[in-house]
């Protein structure tokens, strides 16, 4: 939880975090899961008992009417004074092998484009820029407008 | 099947679409799919014996670290000739209730630019353009770059 107020804050959107831990657990780590979740810790004899933290990646599985299953990257973090050490590209290589096994053909995100570095990062590892190449943009419609079109069906 | 192929024509991606029945069958309707659908189909008394297909909207369940669940629509199409009676809002107005009460609160999606009757269908309905808006971009890594991902972390 300290880590996902931690990048709302770089995102600037603390204000949209209405989420908890007990929501967390239930929605990820219940019977039906909505989220898939790889950790990155350290080794417990650098810290007192358990490893602490110190990044994650967060997807889920989706699907592409053209290519099939597909994988969605919500969110890929790794604390601050660790960053440099390669943590990020492990977490990802990890789920890239997690997801790979699942017959996923594809990995779909987004990224803000002030957030330059995340976008070179990317680039460099072979993703495309969809906005860039075929001005694709990305949609939200939120809670108010859901309920007023599930309204509309009566 | 021969609907994904006329929306794939449509958005000139015919040469991407590596997709088949039997998959989209196994992949939608097996234990543990990767998608939901829900499709309208014209009622049997006017056609032959059963409901000829002519719309469908697919969508996936995902997870927003601000927000919680969501909702991933990936395509929403009506046959040409039944366009304009409001199908399609049919179509995502059901949609909106089956989300809603698996506690969706946002749902996500992408237009590309050149469909400009999409994109003020979807604005009129509530939707923020998230591009325009905050300049986020859509990306996608594909196969190729996911097993190298995978392949780094060895």
């Amino acid at each position: 939880m300290g880590m996902i107020r931690e990048i709302a804050e770089y995102h600037n959107l603390l204000d949209e975090v209405t989420i908890n831990s007990q929501v967390l657990r239930a929605d990820g780590f219940g019977g039906d899961p909505f989220y898939q979740c790889l950790v990155a810790e350290l080794a417990p004899e650098q810290e007192d008992k358990q490893g602490r933290l110190i990044g994650y990646v967060l997807f889920f599985f989706g699907y592409s009417v053209n290519t099939g299953r597909i994988v969605y990257l919500e969110n890929l973090y790794v604390v601050s004074e660790f960053r440099g050490r390669g943590i990020g590209k492990k977490l990802l290589s990890e789920m890239a092998k997690a997801v790979l096994a699942r017959g996923c053909s594809e990995m779909k995100f987004t990224v803000a484009a002030w957030n330059s570095q995340a976008l070179a990062w990317y680039r460099h590892l072979g993703a495309q820029d969809k906005t860039e190449a075929s001005d694709w943009h990305c949609f939200e419609l939120g809670a108010e407008a859901l309920r007023r079109l599930a309204g509309d069906g009566r």
